[in-house]
């Protein structure tokens, strides 16, 4: 074997000098927002009280042009959307989740006083799996189903639709990372009885905070408006609002990231393709191409990394990655992680195969707007490197 | 009696040619907004996922100065941070109200599966009436208090947290519409538990839709930063939360809000004080002096409007105002408007006299950053004249 190898966790400088982390973090150009801020600063119409703004309005239209969808409504606060969305669908009691649901939506089943109950992902696609549901199903009790798309792609929407035709329970959709998928054709937004985007700066439509309910339900339209305080007094106000109205200068940000959205779309997939070429002989690490879409917008990167051939385990590869200054993330640490501390969630750990696999094998890396292919090369040499020198990694820092 | 009035309910030109609305609306000049935003853009800082923002700390640490209070948490959103409060607080079951709570207020009850009792209003005050507070505490089955200071004024705090001692509830305050003022010289923000600011625009300080949370419980305020998202996944997580971090532009708002305040509350002031200069000799109106409070920021101005004096009911005044293109509403419409459609508010009406009254006699006027002392002298003219033509008017346009 050659000499101790140059990599920052074996005492070498760190391939990066500023951290690198997961998300798209893409933004237009200071000249585009500042002359949105300023129209908006003039026209002295932030948000409302009454009403929603000019741009919120137009940014409406055009998402729902984008996605082919006939309500996409603006919200200022994703999390709000989903506690929004969970009540108006009518979520109670016992619903259906899996592992990779996010946070926002994970905490809008408290505040509908819903218990979670955890099903199994498909470790292939990452995405649930239909045979675990249709055993939750079967079971009994379940009254509604809160399915992330998952990892760029989508989840079985057909089979799930399915289901819950066939249970007679409610379903939505958690398209936090699902911005501009589609399945055969038809976009994310579409589908069930309404699908939830987040708007974080992590997202390939990225504002802070913002976030999107999709549906072609006219009565939960009207029903998720009335909670957004369209209307904070008088008739058609909801009992239980939140107040979310999207911001004039958040709708000016997402209408030029969805100006952008091909030419961020057309980059994630080029990383992405990087990324797979780069790790294509490497054994033991396999970069996922997302599932279930037909569509991608390659927001997310998601490598398999087993351990008996890659000779480090997804952890070690994670802390040689951060020792160069690159964030790399499990797709999540453990099958119950979007809950917390929260103490009721049901699951069998028997029955939870895919997810288990998925918390000690998945890596998520960074690809979108501060990433360059160059980075990319050089992330990419980290993790050959690594397993070149696995052994020497190993015995030095312990397995 | 003189020709026709040149009032625009009689036909005449409208006073005003742009609708002049209730609400503070004041906002710092663009080159400031601009070098904030500037800076904020290449800082690429806006919400941070696990942390917030530089501004964001700073405007803690300025509003904790400003109000003496141990801890001062800035939300995005207003609504959200009563959620949170609501929930942190602890407020369960049946809680006492009055009919000026905020929406946002109201609606965070609904969150909580809180069930709203009304408490009437002292009439000379428009606060609570520690009376009523008193009776329905004494009949049992309450199991907490969420106040409102009303009017530029302050709750009678020293008598309500008497009482929540006495009877052992957690009592918070609804500050929406009290930042800056002082009881003996002691700020809004440091009573009860906790209490909750709006920085809605309508109010002094203003930027949109954010807010903060109050108190010296050290508890309460990890809770409520732990509900807020501080921490999105890990230790401290909260199983409820609500993703509500202030944004960084909202903090660069609020802290040259904050820089601006004296100078807004003493133009207020001023504005208040020609008010009751200008209505003083007219009989049948009385501008109500903000109330409980040693300091006010004066960003309300309430008559009280008795018809058998003023020769026109508060409706009839409304309406002639409206005509001019001046917004004045009444404090609130009904006893429970606060509360929507909700059916299920407790309230018994022979016990709300105080609330009846300030439902039918109350009017709110523009005050504040869009409102000039000419504006003022025109809208008192415009009372001035409905009070000498008022039968002239009630003659021709109704009872």
């Amino acid at each position: 074997m050659s000499a101790a190898p140059s990599l920052a966790i074996c005492g070498g400088k760190p391939r990066f000098s500023d951290a690198l982390a997961i998300g798209q973090f893409y933004r237009p150009e200071w000249a585009r927002y500042e002359e949105a801020a300023r129209d908006i600063f003039f026209r002295r119409y932030y948000v409302s009280q009454r009403a929603v703004g000019p741009l919120v309005v137009q940014l409406q239209g055009r998402l729902q042009d984008f996605l082919g969808v006939k309500h996409a409504l603006p919200v200022g606060n994703a999390a709000v959307g989903f506690m929004i969305a969970t009540h108006v669908v009518g979520l109670r009691g016992r619903v259906v989740v899996t592992p990779s649901l996010s946070a926002e939506a994970a905490q809008s089943l408290a505040w509908s006083n819903c218990r979670p109950v955890l099903a199994d992902i498909d470790p292939a696609t990452l995405q649930v799996s239909t045979a675990s549901l249709r055993s939750l199903l079967k079971d009994g009790g379940i009254e509604g189903l809160l399915v992330p798309h998952c990892c760029a792609g989508a989840a079985p929407v057909d089979e799930i639709e399915a289901l819950a035709s066939e249970y007679d329970v409610p379903a939505y959709y958690d398209a936090t990372q699902a911005f501009g998928c589609k399945v055969s054709g038809r976009s994310v937004g579409t589908f069930g009885q309404a699908e939830v985007f987040s708007f974080d700066a992590t997202n390939i439509l990225g504002m802070a905070h913002g976030g999107c309910l999709a549906t072609n339900d006219d009565a939960l339209a009207a029903a998720f408006k009335a909670m957004r305080g369209d209307h904070v007094v008088g008739p058609g106000t909801s009992v239980q609002s939140a107040t979310a109205r999207m911001s004039e200068i958040q709708a000016a940000v997402a209408l030029m990231m969805l100006d952008d959205f091909e030419h961020n779309r057309d980059n994630n997939q080029l990383q992405h393709r990087c990324y797979r070429d780069r790790l294509r002989n490497t054994p033991g690490i396999r970069v996922l191409r997302p599932t279930g879409a037909s569509y991608s917008n390659f927001q997310n990167v998601v490598g398999i990394v087993e351990s008996e051939h890659f000779g480090l385990s997804r952890d070690q590869l994670i802390a040689v990655l951060r020792a160069e200054n690159v964030t790399a993330e499990p797709l999540f640490s453990s099958p119950r992680a979007p809950f917390g501390e929260r103490s009721d969630v049901e699951y069998d750990a028997r029955l939870l195969q895919g997810a288990e696999m998925a918390a000690q094998t998945t890596l998520q890396l960074p690809i979108g707007g501060r990433v360059t292919i160059e980075h990319i090369e050089r992330i990419c040499d980290v993790i050959n490197e690594a397993h070149v020198h696995a052994d020497f990694i190993r015995s030095k820092f312990g397995r």
